[in-house]
């Protein structure tokens, strides 16, 4: 196959791109085709789907090692996916991959995720996106299983797809993959968010902690799938209209 | 009735402090129960659902006028109703509210804009929570009919109740109001969109730009009932499982 057949991946993520785990997932896209990166020049963590509107967006190229090179964006997740499309790459790429993040993106973290939102901004562009996380902060932790589950994903979109309007976000545990567990995301919220500090100027500041606080109990929502040791695989989309509701209340007048 | 037992209203928006918007709905929200306003003290708009993690968050006092005073926070939209929810109120509000935010978020809108994300993370507190957006991005716009819309819901939400997990999305052409629908969110994208310039330095840099573009043609989405002069409503949830997508997955194993 010649280079210009080989399906073109986009690898983005929300760490920046000197994250070990933007190369990881290099790594494993380049198994599957040409790899360009385009990613945050800095940590953007849990910006969820920020863009930047107020100051222009720069880019410049960096060279990641003798194997990969790429585009450092100024800005989010979303911003470096949607300026990859539509200035960046010389031709559409064929996939997403957003990641490999350093920590999980399951239950409520969803929502906040810039590494999703990449991925999430990739299908709404009208590619097939794949967001990766794994759930260990530690960014010198086992990152093999995480790259196998990638590995197996991308094989499934690449040779089956994904259906319109819809992105895989895929968390993996350290350590070698026990195997991959379709999940939905489980209701979940955090509780005892803040602590309050008081500064050498006697003035008082918060640092954001709280713990992840699960509201309910299947077997099947992604957080209790990673509990067990397994990767979690859930399909979401980004109409937010919650329909049930939407036909129940259509029939009301509002005066 | 007493001060303590009028309902209490926690007043947020994305344009910060200093926007006409946020007097515009603080007025509204004092005719049914105590207001306290906790906003960004700067404009945040399109930061989606970020969160400040890397820096402490800082709130101050200020008196937005002789009527009503508040708190502005040093981070993002989201961030002022958690701090407002977890240190900064002496009791749980009743409702939340957030906007009026100049400028429509209607259509894919919705995932960016951080009115939206203020009043979804108000749901996913535990509190009935309503957005608020006039179509017109000009701050010196009418807002009679955002206001008289906002009332209604207001006063639905207080009387009736909101079922648990949803949100209540409600944008409003500027100018007296026509009406109120009920609609889902447009499926739409954005086209064209960065504009290229290159600085005196000869150093090439982005600005956003872009059309928005309709991807359906439904009587009932957002943006239809707009263009047609009505303000639309649309209740929206933070589960963005596909479940549809789910079901038919959940045989298939990825090897």
């Amino acid at each position: 196959m010649s280079e210009a057949e080989k399906p073109l991946i986009l690898v983005c993520n929300d760490d920046g791109i000197f994250a070990p785990g933007i190369k990881a997932l290099a790594e494993v896209a380049s198994e599957f085709g040409r790899v360009e990166i385009v990613a945050p020049d800095r940590q953007q963590s849990a910006v969820g789907h920020a863009i930047t509107m107020s100051t222009p967006l720069r880019s410049r190229s960096f060279q990641l090692d003798d194997s990969f090179h790429g585009q450092a964006v100024s800005g989010t997740p979303a911003d470096s996916v949607k300026l990859a499309h539509d200035q960046l790459l010389k031709r559409k790429p064929d996939l997403v991959v957003s990641g490999i993040n350093h920590g999980s993106n399951a239950g409520i973290n969803i929502l906040y995720s810039g590494t999703v939102s990449a991925a999430t901004e990739g299908t709404i562009l009208g590619y097939p996106s794949i967001a990766v996380s794994c759930t260990d902060y530690d960014e010198n932790t086992d990152l093999s299983g995480a790259k196998e589950a990638t590995r197996r994903v991308i094989r499934h979109v690449l040779n089956q797809g994904i259906p319109k309007g819809v992105t895989l976000n895929l968390n993996v545990p350290s350590g070698p993959l026990k195997g991959i567990r379709w999940a939905r995301q489980a209701n979940s919220r955090y509780v005892e968010e803040y602590e309050g500090r008081v500064d050498p100027n006697n003035r008082p500041y918060y640092w954001i902690t709280g713990k992840l606080e699960l509201l309910e109990h299947g077997e099947n929502i992604d957080i209790k799938v990673l509990e067990r040791g397994f990767a979690s695989l859930t399909p979401i989309q980004y109409d937010l209209t919650a329909y049930t509701i939407l036909k129940d209340l259509e029939g009301t007048e509002l005066e």
